[in-house]
């Protein structure tokens, strides 16, 4: 159904050798293939089986590419807000970046400090679609989307102590956002925000008649 | 910043006067106006300010469509799970419509009956994007979410009773979907759903180069 | 020990003699009285006593003022991101002012539209402590806290749907806030953030130097 | 009361003395045994006290079987959606199978590719009960429910993370099915939904004439 | 699928309308219907289509019976803890009848007499499947459950105040029952008990050689 | 205010110094002391400054015992429904005896097996007061206090998996207990339990005229 | 079992029908009646069988005593923390006295007024068990059983709002409560509280040598 | 906007190197520095590039004090109710104190002990502002706020077990209480307290007319 895109291996919860036999059985098929939440263990066990693995540390993500796709021209902007946020976010860019798109990325750019976040409204207004990252409070999202008339897919993050329990209270405040066109993910889940992203950009860049993807 | 889209005002929590009073402000702008969570009253005292006003009463939605929008040739699919649902599904459909999109209209598909979903796979598959609303388990975003490759965007609602907890079962099922391109909005919120995926038609509609909307 | 303060009525969960009742015996010892939570006919009952009542309907709170407080210089903005929090923010208003404070509103300044929220960063600068209501997503103190160095008093409210629980969402993200200087209060209590307010005001006015307030 | 049926021993919070000491008393009276939840060292105790013991890894049951049990003929399907509730499904399947039933096995059939599963509708319509394991989104007993006209156990997991809250979400999912014949059991409690099968499908099996089993 | 059974029509969230047209549908497939949480209203609005309805008002259950099913040999027992649980156990009951069983009913034995419930014991141990219904703190499966090596389908009901939180004390007691065989259906859900219980009864009655039902 | 009676070190959560050092400072007034929650780090420092000091592994309490106190005639009893509940219980029968009752253990009587727990029956009837400590669905209190006219003192553990919650299932299944004479403490706290049934037995000591203790 | 002591009939969630049905039955046994939670339609109902029925309105329990219980020399202490927690400390009061008990009343003591509850220190340290009724921030049992060395009994009450959820904070600070003694029944349950702390006074009045009692 | 306030670390969640990165930037504005959450890894490696670091260890503070910032006259009082809440409290104070404030602590007055509290009344009134820190119950800032007519921050602890629910039950307590002026801050949030605190304590500095801060 979904060609051209790599097939997604969830490495959590498996063990090292499920996921390389999941990886092998994938490979006769010759498609691109992307391990998430995969440890330095998990990308180490793919290159053993001779293939040329790329590891994206702080995103967690072991991609082999067969096949390499061209990027959108149109853009995916990934933001945080602050920088424990960062693995999370990088999950969302990496996912959208090996399912071809070209991705901007934006950290620390808290609701607390406005005026730094006003000075990025080129960089946000200038993308195709947004995923926005945040722990604690998860007040971003509803901040941004009312910087540009995009659809903005907002990640709520488990970063944070106390009265946070685990990313609740960010998830709550995205759900009740007051701004149009913000949808929500589940917290922690970057790869989910920047799938979802990259079938929208999709879109826009084809919509921009710059599309060098292969259709659908 | 939205050209072209209707203003919107949230009736829920307001009096009819302010209500009133908000719309009188806004048309002075010469803009289309939607008001949401809008019961008779609402509805008939817009009309009393000389406005003419459509009402779609299973949506409570109250419009006042001062510049006709010309829809969209691609298409919103907007299904709900059981016939409980409609109240929401409608609204997310008729918002959609009012921000001028193509919208079909799939009702009572639970994933209960899978074969009665599955032989609708054609109508899911010609969709631009979906709005999958349901209640009580939440299932039916994963089941559709796997027939196509296009955005899902997942609506709970508070249908059910016992350990539903007013939607909170159906949103996490949602939330921890399995599959790729679903992103969720708040319980009931059918207005927001059908304002994402109109960002996101709209981008399809210029895609498949038919488009007849001004540009954002 | 809180000399020249009025004496609180919280008529929620009162029979209106209850609180005619304990008027009664307060106003034997001449002070002010301040009910709050009181509709309209506890006010009658009231002055169906033979005494001078005022009745702020908005925030439900029937004032006798026996003894005038001159009001303070120095300001305590009391502001609200939607018209529906109103009720709220009028609490915490109107028991400010019957503390004999200086009092500014603001209201319909939600965080998705900042541009209106920064027009009034002046009026936000000027005042010496601030209450911040919001439902919802509760973002409003975070952004607005960002914006002054005086201390943020943080009101959610019950206003809301879904995923909104009654208010729990406003108030994690609240107490999650990253913004310095913000502290928060129980859900719709207007009336704790304005006397919490006003003990802070009291001093920023002394400080400023001109206060006419007698000490506390 | 359970004649022809083993003692079971839950081993998780106990020391491996304890657990040897229960099955020393229980030998005595020459019943079979299983320890459920039963690490390596629990097997290897067992082994110690002179027992010929079979340790069912991925299940964590060890089973100390003086009485084989001739199994039924009719058939206990165990499902599960993804590789990681493989051992929730074990423990059910291992337990079914000790108490005497004939258990068939389906792993990784997740509602998102809904043709993986329909294309597995035979063996799930031959079966005479089926146990349904999922974490996550929960949402594969519903699906399966509606393909059968056999009771259903639904079997929620702890797999997931964010706001699968421990299973809490798939939990939920499985109680507000809309499917009939669901009944629920706790979260990762595969041997509870053994036990429960294995009741029924002994009635099956006697139903259909084909009982092996001595009676109840 | 379910050849013999009745079409259930679930009617909490539709107008009697909606009712009566999914009545009127399924008549032509000249099935027999059962309207569940059907109020007065449902029950006068079928018979006004000319149909012959039986009426069970503590269940609310509305019946129309076009092909009479002869009833089990082997018996459901529908139990539960107190006078108001009645009304639910009275759906489980009644769903189970409509389905064709015999239905015995023990009314009013909690835990806390337990000599009441122990002089029970023969009826509860001569039942094939139980349907055991409880509120406020649930206990009443685990021990019922102890006396019988039959299955046991636990509903909690929404029965209680406090800490009960709407049955939610009673449903949790019940997920994590030590006794064997039991499993949970949703708060209030004695149509899902009854159907269940309805499925595992058939094969007793055919394991009883007894059976007067057509096959499944 | 508690003559006769020992001082109590809570240690979860001090270091051992802060143990040590509250020790001796309530040393030098010459009273009995009890740590509790203490591991053998602590009872060994408690050594170390030269004091006879009791261990308790099981209850992890360590005494210190300068005056002894005789114990009452009348009987506290500490059940327990399952293995794993032990450790609670014996926090509440050796606190209980620290401050001078005669206590009686009862072990592994869970409800599922009724029969066990009614053979016990004249052992309940006997106590003054009782301790029912269980876990999972926390349902011994309620059918032990249906067999007592005395006072009984429900001590939920955290014992349990999936929808245990951490104690919260048997916290709210013993709040919302059918029985009366019921209440209840923190989960886990059999120290409180151990306290209060303390408080009452002494009356029930005196009442029975047998008291060798000293008046409070 | 409860020889003396009336027989309860919980009137909540009963028609009057049943209430009056249940008397009946219990008046041919010649024992005294208390039916809690009653309305004044019970009340009416009662009397119209030609009892003579005492009506306690705050305390919504209607009693029929046939065999008046003389009263405990020893006393009872109800307190409450507010105005409206008064109807849940008179069902405790009432329960209790209709039990034989000699009960003392304070109300309106909140700890946010320390000066005004430790006035009372006397009436608190001449009781021999005390019922402690608070809503909101339920701190009151603390605070009281630091200043007695008896049991004291905490009821949190469904009095508040907003964080107060439903009485559910109340309940969770009484069961943390760091003072000895304390223990805890389920929000608003007076009655449950009355019971216990009546089998508490039976001692107290025995081992005071007062008791008029007959015996247990 | 914070001149003369130190820039602020959370060392949570980042490594040293990001530590370090930040605290170097920061460090070319010549500010003071405070890396709060830090533990001595962190401490080290600030030393380590050459700066004078203070290390707070009880409050997990490590300080950078360029330019030293006089303290203020007027007085925070930081109090806790027992020895494990020292470590917020210490957060909070250490925060107050870098931030030029003279503070005081008082330790271990839990409510259940009032005198002991009582005893230190005059410390608690010559305070301008108040922080109070509690778990378990959380009662203490109810009961301060009474003791004075000064703004009281409450933090709530993860101290306790079972029902505390890792500072829930403290949480909700403060945010209920019925003490005026008292406002809460997020579980184990001291320097959310201390900055806040500071902010108002600065204005009473002024108006006692003794400040010798340079205006903010
Ligand atoms: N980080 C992630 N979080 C959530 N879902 C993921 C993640 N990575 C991959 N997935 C999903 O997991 C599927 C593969 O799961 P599995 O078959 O268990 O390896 C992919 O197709 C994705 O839908
Ligand atoms: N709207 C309110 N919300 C919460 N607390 C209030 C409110 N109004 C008054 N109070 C508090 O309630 C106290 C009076 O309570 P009462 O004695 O029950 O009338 C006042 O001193 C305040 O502390
Ligand atoms: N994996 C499991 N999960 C839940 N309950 C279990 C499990 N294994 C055994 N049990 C139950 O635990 C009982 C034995 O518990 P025990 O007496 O503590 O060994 C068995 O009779 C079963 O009812
Ligand atoms: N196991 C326990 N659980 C709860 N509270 C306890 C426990 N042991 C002692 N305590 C309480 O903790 C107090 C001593 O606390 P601390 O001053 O922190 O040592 C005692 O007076 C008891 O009230
Ligand atoms: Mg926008
Ligand atoms: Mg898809
Ligand atoms: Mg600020
Ligand atoms: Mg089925
Ligand atoms: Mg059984
Ligand atoms: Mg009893
Ligand atoms: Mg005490
Ligand atoms: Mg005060």
């Amino acid at each position: 159904l979904r060609s051209g895109y790599p097939e997604t291996i969830f490495s959590q919860g498996k063990t090292v050798e499920q996921v390389v036999g999941i990886a092998r059985r994938l490979l006769e098929k010759n498609v691109n293939i992307m391990a998430t939440r995969a440890d330095r263990n998990v990308y180490e066990a793919l290159q053993a089986i001779g293939e040329s693995v790329e590891y994206h540390a702080a995103a967690r993500i072991a991609v082999i590419n067969r096949q390499p796709v061209p990027p959108t021209r149109t853009t995916i902007l990934v933001m945080c807000a602050g920088t424990s946020d960062i693995p999370v976010a990088e999950e969302a860019a990496v996912t959208a970046e090996v399912m071809g798109n070209r991705v901007e990325r934006l950290a620390d750019v808290g609701v607390a400090g406005i005026h730094r976040l006003l000075a990025k409204r080129k960089i946000i207004q200038s993308a195709s679609v947004l995923v926005v990252v945040a722990g604690m409070d998860g007040a971003l999202p509803s901040v941004t989307a009312g910087l540009t008339d995009k659809p903005v897919i907002a990640v709520p993050t488990s970063i944070g102590y106390g009265a946070s329990f685990g990313g609740l209270a960010a998830l709550l405040t995205m759900l009740n956002s007051c701004a149009n066109g913000v949808t929500v993910v589940n917290i922690d889940n970057g790869y989910g925000a920047g799938y979802a992203a990259s079938l929208i950009n999709r879109m826009a860049d084809r919509a921009a008649g710059t599309s060098q993807n292969p259709p659908l």
